[in-house]
């Protein structure tokens, strides 16, 4: 089943049915979206996921990603970063555990959750060749596809895939230098496999088996961003644009075959670039969804870098990004707790919002809130609050005596003055 | 003295020999920036207030308002407010106080600090009028210049005053109508007072006395915005760009009388909207100093109205603004406690930094992150880091077991990956 082939022969799918009404657009809307490889829309032959479109015209949406590492590896906190990212209203989830038994907490992950659950396979291809053969570069493109498959079989339903890391990306990056390296997992993983088995990225040389494998369990296959930068001085470099490229090209020949296909973009990017880096990457991609890690737009806020990202977060969104990765306050850090999971995907949504009011004009909240503000009505303000429960928590802490109003002014709400003095 | 009058006469005064020191100008740089209205240096006669100058060419300052409401009036919690402002590196105050004894607590507030103090005169002349008087709208405008006077002679430097608000900006208002009103308390007051007493705005229609004052006391005049919008659906609209012109106006003539100004901006603005409204205001203003009041770029997020401003700040400070007026996250919803305070002002000045990088390509302390960062050096990253506490303290509540890293990829991190097996 493929259903890029299915719209393309003019199949209205039930998943496009569903995404048509939660985004208030026509059927025939999300199925020319489909069938162009502008839109896609995960599914899993092996779950019932919840049906989510992500790419142009849609709302933008927000990955939370969780996951162990091998400092703090506990399963139950992991189901606990799934409750908060659901609560806080993520779209999906990435689970990208390094510690523990992987494929047990994958398991247990998927069956916490009905969202759509992205994954890196090639993490635990390197971690098992460092387990059982005691180096990374030690892994076997064998192993790499193996995993990939036995993943999508337990309910894995996109997958981040670093395609775009060849020879060629690494002369650019060698030729090149860079302040602050590879920061990437997967980059820096394949990179130094490459180097030094001095063999070719067998995600880019067997990428017509990677895409079977893709086709076979129908997964929605998202192009790995290995090359992105880790420091804003190193944002949209040559390295980072040729690993772009070759995506690109590799991302139309999987809609060729009917592989719904997503494209990673950066990474650190300060905010005088984020344009031209999403018209570059919808361009040179025929307008694939365009999945953007963050961004983050300076590196001196560790502690705050959900905030950071939030700026280019919701930057990128106006400009046409479809579907963003949050960032957690703990980044650059330590391993984010559920609590830090709830305030990035919290972030995140706000941002995407954010683009969302300048992309699809999507206003009607704010216009519900700036309405329901000046007629002093809490409980219509707390209905399209992003998170109602805090923001009843902030201000009951502090009742005003006068119900009506808030403690910020007292008697001297200028609402409460307008509404006593004029008539307009 | 006039700071202005000097710039013009050729001299450097020690005020603008600190300000290059502190920038990383010239000292003649400094001189023509205030000579020409483009920079201001608040300063007071009756203290000694830590310089800080604010304008082209200039960091972006960030101010947190603090102060009582008619409901919540401790004054031991406004001065814990003053620490935990200054503690998270904020470059002036706002001492805006509406419950209590207002004169005895902005006297308190002044003398806990060094910072540059702002205020807004008339909340105190409507309060004692409502008090003695029995409504805002008895206020005698007598009583408004002569709390003006007091207030400098308290040592409050800078002074947000509604010299906008006239009979033309009123009509603009009435003629087009809003979804949420008058949200300026100054703006809701003296609109009020207008059309109960059928008079013009004091302080627009007596400007040539309100400049009297500023004159004697070397008072900063930060010309308010009382018709800012509340609501993203207000923003940018004819009452605001109408008392946008009579401000800029008004700020030509203080600035020919040698009074420094600032000309403050909205409010609620879509992040689409900003860029003009920064250019408007610059291009009108002739460039006087542009404080912009968030602005907060989306309505639906009360509880993290600090981050949402965060986004705005960022853009503004890029395209020009100079002096940023934090929101902290109680915003819409009450009086923001000490900690809340905090939040705002680090929310400002990373915002008021991503900016900076824009406009001034300052970008050095980046650069030492990403270094940092690749060099595994903790203690080299916390040192240029916003705020080094918070960020020590997530990395130490979750030590790794190879203390080189983090507890986010543990022995699988990628710049570890990168150097052991690259040499490029």
């Amino acid at each position: 089943m493929s259903l890029i082939k299915d719209a393309q022969r003019g199949l209205v799918t039930e998943e496009m049915k569903l995404v048509a009404a939660q985004e208030g657009v026509t059927e025939e809307f999300v199925r020319k979206g489909v069938a162009g490889g502008h839109i896609v829309i995960p599914v899993s032959p092996y779950r019932k996921v919840k049906i989510c479109g992500i790419g142009e015209g849609l709302r933008t949406k927000v990955n939370a990603s969780i996951g162990t590492s091998s400092d703090i590896s506990d399963v139950s906190v992991e189901i606990e970063k799934v409750r908060q990212a659901e609560l806080a209203g993520a779209d999906t989830l990435m689970e990208l555990s390094t510690g523990g038994d992987l494929a047990d907490i994958r398991r247990q992950v998927i069956a916490a959750t009905s969202l759509s659950v992205g994954s890196v396979p090639l993490y635990q291809a390197f971690i098992e060749a460092a387990h059982k053969k005691g180096a990374v570069v030690d892994m076997e493109a064998d192993d790499l596809f193996r995993i990939t498959a036995e993943q999508a079989k337990a309910g894995t339903n996109f997958m981040a895939i670093h395609t775009g890391i060849n020879y060629e990306t690494m002369k650019r990056l060698q030729n090149q230098g860079r302040h602050a390296g590879l920061v990437s997992r997967g980059g820096a993983f394949m990179t130094a496999w490459m180097l030094h088995n001095e063999k070719e990225n067998p995600l880019y040389a067997e990428f017509d088996y990677l895409l079977e494998i893709m086709k076979e369990h129908e997964v929605t296959l998202s192009m790995g961003n290995g090359m992105r930068a880790g420091a804003v001085h190193d944002s949209t470099d040559r390295a980072a644009i040729q690993e772009l490229l070759i995506n690109a090209e590799l991302a139309d020949k999987a809609f060729n075959e009917g592989v719904q296909t997503i494209v990673e973009g950066p990474g650190h990017v300060p905010i005088d670039e984020i344009q031209a880096n999403v018209i570059l990457q919808k361009r040179v991609t025929n307008r694939k969804p365009f999945y953007m890690l963050g961004p983050l737009v300076t590196d001196i806020a560790p502690g705050y870098d959900d905030r950071v990202a939030m700026v280019g977060a919701a930057l990128s969104s106006s400009y046409g990004a479809d579907f963003i990765c949050y960032v957690t306050p703990a980044e650059h850090l330590a391993l984010p707790t559920p609590e830090e999971v709830f305030e990035g995907v919290i972030s995140s949504r706000i941002a995407a919002h954010i683009g969302d009011m300048v992309k699809l004009n999507k206003r009607d909240d704010d216009l519900e809130m700036g309405h329901a503000r000046k007629a002093l009505d809490w409980d219509r303000q707390y209905a399209v609050a992003i998170n109602p429960k805090r923001a009843k928590e902030i201000r009951d802490s502090r009742m005003p005596a006068d119900t009506d109003g808030c403690t910020m002014c007292g008697d001297y709400c200028a609402i409460k003055i307008v509404a006593k003095h004029f008539n307009f």
